[in-house]
């Protein structure tokens, strides 16, 4: 409560931000639906892609820190500002932590005043598997059946849930290093009436796979992919390498790869692309989306989509839950904003709480 | 509530975060004393910025909105990363909005983890009103009495709480543009015990004046102060320019005054000497108090603080008021953080939700 000067004491609504917990993100997408929420949100993302020059664009702000990196992704149109906040420490899961946490929040650009916190390791988790099925019913070939998924941690089952509703893909061939990561994937897809092959390695699952899913933790210059292991007409949906010194797939294959990126001055920096020289083509997605630029070639070529994440993805994703809570009980407000009655007298207000 | 795969239906420790409210400051605030709190405060940021080359520093990262600007403030040291969000909309008063509201977010490096939330329109106030009065504790002529205050808006009775604190300044002589901000001022800080004479203009307060503060809000080129009416052994206290095309200093005091800053690379993008060439020389607080530089050089320097504030002293303001709350009840926990048993089953989390 702000305990404004006047004798009601209620609080100005300014005050209150509404915050969507991690139960309350939880028991919402349970209430739309799984895949009528990753359809609609890779809805709203696209919408925003296809409006892509109006928003205020920078790469995101990363502290490297010892054991991860900790970044500020904020983004803005003309009546809204948008920024996550995110974690990545590949070692996190040993001590029984989360590799990624995130939070976000929205905010009116006419005031500045936040109008949405909310809980986003789900909906990040969410939202790049509502990006990578947009992408690829952009780039895959006609028809994909099979997706082979290397890489089975946090990721795997949303991503596999977006493919579904997004691209119709129901077959999948899982692989990890850890066999135990693959079980569990197993289980939890095989819950969903996925038909899964379980696959004892990166070569064995790609075989027959029309797309084919990276999405592995380590923070290295990994090669999860070498060019032999790729034939032609495939889409890659490659999600793991995102970070300075972080990549899956080996350089030979991005150089015969029809590459497309989110927002190239990020990517270039932590992409699969670091390891190419800075003016290798890419093609911007949003472009794509506009009907401006082609996409896929024709069905020999081999398309990869060099996923970083980026922060109108973020933006989309604060939007539409923002939307979707109107009138629910999905957000409880938190008194996050002080807002004294005369805006010039925070001093007053503050003497007044003391009484 | 997070609804662990285990019986145990309690929510991991992990998923929460401390939050601490607007209400939450203020009792915490009282309940320490707001000149303690003050002196606490500056002793935590004197003992930052005495360990200056230890943090990850990056000017902010703005967003010019129209109307406005929207600021995220990182930096890190070795165990702690921190960021304040904080918007500037000088218009909102007119719409009863404060013109700068704030929150910021404390995490551990180790884990990227967020391990406080809080309100930071207040602790803004009172971080930037407690950097102040230690600066003129470096800077300001021995034995200053008398402070003149021009802005009398949401900042100046903070101000004028942590110079008495700090410096031990009982005097003020106030002056605003508008007479109904400078009586809410007087009101305010008479009922502190101050001695108060209210002034007809900016001339008129800086008569015999010690400490200048300026403090005012328009987004403009102003000038408040004019070099006739600037003399020798004075220290000016500049907190209200401090973005790109709001400066309150008419550029010829700058040219003879020996100018203090916190970082010269956002202070030269945002403070008064924006107005100046890019190599004029300027003297960082931080080596001032570690006593590796010069501050005031004699009685007769005017000493000058162009104040933009950054993200260090709110890294400072975050750690104190975590030490303040442990094992007290002036935070509330948040279920922020998705924290499921096995940290690569996030999905499976989310299914058992439905239940």
């Amino acid at each position: 409560m702000n305990l404004p000067a006047s004798s009601n004491l209620a609080p100005s609504e300014l005050a209150y931000v509404p915050f969507v917990s991690v139960a309350n993100i939880m028991r919402l997408v349970h209430h739309v639906g799984i895949e009528r929420f990753l359809r609609d949100l890779a809805g709203h993302i696209e919408a925003d892609f296809k409006r892509w020059p109006e928003f205020d664009k920078t790469p995101r702000v990363a502290s490297h820190v010892p054991g991860g990196v900790i970044e500020l992704m904020p983004t803005a149109d003309d009546t809204l500002y948008g920024f996550k906040y995110v974690n990545g420490h590949p070692k996190n899961t040993r001590t029984g932590h989360q590799t990624v946490t995130a939070f976000g929040v929205l905010s009116e650009v006419s005031t500045g005043y936040p109008v949405l916190l909310t809980e986003m390791t789900v909906l990040t988790a969410l939202r790049t598997a509502a990006t990578s099925a947009l992408v690829a019913k952009y780039l895959a070939p006609t028809g994909a059946e099979i997706m082979a998924m290397i890489g089975n941690g946090a990721q795997c089952e949303f991503q596999a849930m977006a493919f579904r509703a997004l691209c119709g893909i129901n077959r999948l061939r899982l692989y990890d290093i850890d066999p135990t990561a693959t079980a569990k994937a197993k289980r939890n897809l095989e819950a969903q009436g996925f038909e899964i092959t379980t696959c004892s390695s990166a070569q064995d699952a790609v075989i027959s796979a029309e797309v084919i899913t990276t999405c592995t933790a380590d923070k290295q210059y990994a090669t999860i992919l070498t060019d032999n292991m790729v034939g032609r007409g495939l889409h890659i949906n490659a999600i793991g390498g995102d970070c300075p010194g972080k990549t899956e797939l080996h350089p030979d294959i991005l150089r015969r790869a029809g590459i497309f990126v989110e927002y190239p001055e990020q990517t270039r920096i932590e992409g699969e692309i670091q390891q190419l020289p800075e003016d290798h083509p890419v093609t911007e997605l949003w472009q794509v989306m506009r009907g401006e630029t082609e996409g896929r070639r024709d069905a020999a070529q081999l398309t990869l989509f060099d996923s970083v994440g980026f922060a109108i993805e973020d933006f989309s994703a604060l939007r539409y839950v923002r939307n979707l809570i109107q009138g629910t009980n999905f957000a409880e407000n938190l008194d996050m904003l002080a807002d004294p009655d005369d805006p010039r007298d925070l001093f007053g207000m503050f003497e007044r709480a003391a009484r």
